[in-house]
């Protein structure tokens, strides 16, 4: 009898839970999406130090982005060093090594807007950005390759003030992603 | 006559001469006291590399931080790591070695906010900066002493997305002090 008493409860609780488990697949679905849906790629050409990508791939974490591009010499995360100061975030970010040229080919045909981080550009705390962004990061002394800055959408700068002229590039990086972060809003 | 002709167009371009000099003075002393005008004083504690404090030395300069305080273990310019990666921004920065405690003291006495930049605070993206900030970042591990973060004003926080939970500190201050300046706008 205690059975028959318990037996509707327990298809009741047998239907929600299967409502739950797919509300929950969903939450989980739309939480990844959510994770992926920032469509802003990183492009590092021909970053040397381990360290930087390291940083990088770290702060690359922490703002979403989509995908890092390991372009000319940059390491990749296949390096034993970079694992050092990624932290693990070699595995959270996706990234492909590919050719710098390749790589804005392919972006640009998915309607990617190519834009530079580099000395003389427009202030990139004014920029309103795009729905998908590629962000170009060059070496840490030479910057952007003048040809490839010549056939960018945009060429950004974070404003100097002071009476040097140049950041470390994981720290432009990182305020880079925070200022087209705010962009977006 | 030549001469005579020209007599009043010289003494014309000695006036204006005179007034360009001043104005440029003029100018010359406004940029001086627009870099020093920013009353925001970075407070260095207990950061272990020199790699991470050179960085951060570049990045007073750029945001025209008035001072770094170099607490605990931080390792000061003199330290001949730090030169390699500050890049001369250790002689454009003026900085001091100075305890966690004496600094806040004095600094508070002189009317500054005492901030901390540490994960589960404010959303530092919508924090409205006071005119007189001192701006507190923690060891590489550990972070700003529970103690420290007691008695400070304001505890804020970089909004990490992603599956991490913590950047570089030199990238952080990057991002804090770009974020701190827009606040101030």
């Amino acid at each position: 009898m205690a059975k028959q008493k318990n037996l509707p409860f327990c298809i009741y609780f047998y239907k929600s839970g299967t409502l739950l488990t797919s509300t929950l697949l969903e939450i989980y679905r739309f939480t990844q999406e959510a994770y992926m849906a920032t469509d802003l790629v990183l492009i590092l050409d021909n970053i040397r130090s381990n360290y930087n990508v390291g940083a990088i791939f770290r702060t690359a974490d922490a703002f979403r982005v989509q995908e890092i591009v390991c372009a000319g010499y940059t390491p990749t995360p296949e390096t034993e060093g970079l694992k050092k100061t990624a932290l693990g975030a070699e595995i959270t970010v996706p990234w492909r090594a590919e050719s710098l040229e390749a790589s804005i080919k392919r972006l640009r045909a998915d309607g990617y807007q190519i834009v530079a981080l580099e000395i003389g550009g427009e202030d990139i705390a004014k920029f309103k950005t795009p729905e998908k962004i590629a962000l170009i990061l060059g070496n840490e002394v030479e910057g952007v390759n003048p040809e490839i800055l010549k056939s960018v959408d945009h060429r950004l700068e974070i404003p100097m003030r002071g009476k040097k002229e140049s950041l470390n590039v994981s720290v432009a990086c990182g305020i880079a992603l925070f200022a087209l972060q705010s962009g977006r809003l």
